[in-house]
């Protein structure tokens, strides 16, 4: 298929399909989803393969710097990143007044107001070095602030990062005070592993657009969160969790699914805009939750299998299967995560991706700016 | 010239020209910009002549409603406006510790917590009459917040907006707590009606990605804002206003253009990613500018004259004019606005035209998602 190719900056040349679908707009390094494999990877490595065996900061570093770290790099690199997140005083002050709105909202300004307060340099001035510096800083503090707006809007005491637990295990301990079972904490460390970077879905894509003008780093991630709070994007792993209490029995999974496409609604937790296959964080992650055990888990499963049915024989040809949502909530759930922090855990390890593709992007400095088609009354008609 | 066509969802169909330029992303009936005519229009109209004839709020009506107002709808439209200038208490109270960054971070920081506050509903629940109400406050509180901003890092006293003047000549308002003289109040309105909207940039384009999303408008322009603080975004007029005091005689010029080139840097306030011909904007404020009067007047068109003859002779071809920006700061600095509120000022504006994008882009829910091509080492290789 050939692509097209502007013939002036200022000729359209030629309209995209809807929404940019299929457009390769720029090249990476950072990695790829397959979808019609139903696999995705970090640079060389299948994503799933290291949800299973390395934590957060392993990956972190793999993206930002390029390889997976030896122990000595890895063990560097948390002395690096520890003081990172700890809040800053500047934010501990406005917290109260962040704290009223939805977690992703707080987390967003949050940012942006930590960008202005740090980034009294000039914008012009950013070299590759402060644009790395930044990255790790916001990488670091998104899930103390996170857990902080949580704790603040649920009138408790803040708890203070620990250096001696890694993200996954750090992330419980903020939110709760109470050091996690190690079953918990591995599960977690998976779903975050798993959820650090996805392709270039539309918060990743804002990363990218923003970055693309020279912004700095906590610009390209302030907006990318706001992309990332639009019900399309996808991630809501507390309606998936929802629906399957509102289904209750596998007996009742058909009917359901019946009743959500009658009343035109999507079917949570099933479907993917790329993969043809299952998700296969979907399949990690069912993995996990009958790991962690219990009657969630198990009821879950077998309202996957009645759900995916209905679906076949409903919608014949569209393959729909579970996706990361819908174990997600299951496995949050039993590790004790409130499903108003399903959303919120989700972007404590999204953040990270977001970056490197911020990252990436600066070091190619070419704006991205597209064209609109004029269909209005033409123009220019005598203004009265 | 064939567009590509989307084989799957899945499968890339093409790499697009690089930086997307060209590439029709969209549909608008808001208004374009017609590069080689020097030509840009709001809707059907000329936004050169409505700078001439109208202000800020008719092209607010026409962007946001659809046609220019009645001098009856104008009075209703700028009485229905009028008490979303007023600064939320929420926002007073976080002001002294906004106004340390840029002017940029801190609307962007103020917006994204204004959202937050205010929009305690859920987003799912997002009507397009939300949207509205949203977006009209938005661009309703931007100035103000701008304005106090601006005074509380000066140490001044706020200074409340006023029911009876329009958006520019409120703007000057706000900035000095002294009524501007109506010549001022004419170059400001000029300007500021001219910066309304111009085709598909950087950061008008932001907003739509992250609209299309379903998120709401606050987060698109807290989105867009952060890509208008690029500097390959082009807007610096305290930039371009350096570069006329740094010339200080149109003999001067050519030899300082030269210097420009050799050391590899951009020559401020000239060149258009779009126009090949003289800018419009440019035009306007030029005339605007002789119109004020002063010796930086007469100056700034006799270095033009200089300036692009140099350009011409040292890069054929390229047809290089001043730019929007190149004027804009001569007419800012004669009406007494100082350099570091030259691209808030321009923000006050574009505001409006963001929030129409994001209105109209949220009236089709269909998400903007690419494509990126993985150029890494081949995977999967198998975990070390």
């Amino acid at each position: 298929m050939s692509a097209p190719t502007a013939t002036s900056a200022a000729t359209p040349s030629g309209d995209a399909p809807a929404g940019l679908r299929g457009v390769v707009v720029t090249t990476t390094e950072l990695g790829d989803v397959r979808g019609e494999e139903g696999f995705f990877h970090y640079r060389q490595y299948s994503a799933v393969d290291l949800a299973r065996t390395r934590t957060v900061e392993d990956v972190w570093f793999l993206l930002h710097r390029g390889h997976l770290p030896s122990a000595a790099e890895l063990a560097a690199f948390r002395a690096e990143v520890a003081p990172l997140r700890v809040l800053p005083p500047v934010l501990v002050d406005v917290l109260p007044a962040l704290a009223g709105g939805s977690p992703l909202a707080g987390v967003r300004t949050a940012l942006s107001l930590l960008g202005a307060a740090e980034g009294a340099r000039p914008v012009l001035d950013l070299s590759p070095q402060q644009r790395a510096a930044d990255a790790l800083r916001v990488c670091a503090v998104v899930p103390t602030v996170l857990a902080a707006l949580h704790r603040t809007r649920a009138g408790l005491p803040l708890v203070a990062p620990r250096e001696d637990l890694d993200a996954a295990a750090n992330w419980l301990w903020m939110l709760t005070g109470a050091q996690a079972p190690e079953a918990h904490v591995r599960a977690v460390r998976r779903y975050l592993v798993a959820t650090v970077d996805h392709g270039f879905n539309a918060s990743t894509f804002t990363a990218r657009v923003v970055a693309s003008t020279g912004a700095d780093v906590v610009a390209a991630v302030v907006a990318a969160l706001g992309a990332f709070s639009g019900p399309l994007h996808g991630g809501a792993p507390d309606r998936a969790l929802d629906a399957l209490a509102e289904i209750g029995h596998p007996d009742r999974a058909a009917a359901w699914v019946l009743e959500q496409l009658a009343a035109g609604r999507r079917v949570m937790g099933f479907g993917h805009a790329v993969y043809r296959t299952r998700d296969p964080r979907s399949v990690l992650l069912r993995e996990t939750a009958l790991e962690l055990g219990g009657d969630r888990a198990e009821l879950a499963v077998a309202v996957e299998e009645r759900v995916v049915a209905a679906l076949a024989e409903a919608k014949p040809g569209r393959a729909l299967h579970a996706n990361v949502e819908y174990y997600a909530g299951v496995v949050m759930a039993t590790c004790g995560i409130a499903p108003e922090l399903f959303t919120p855990t989700f972007a404590t390890s999204r953040v990270v991706g977001w970056c490197a593709h911020v990252l990436e992007q600066a070091a190619d400095p070419r704006i991205i700016r597209p064209s609109a088609r004029y269909t209005g009354p033409a123009a220019p008609v005598p203004v009265p």
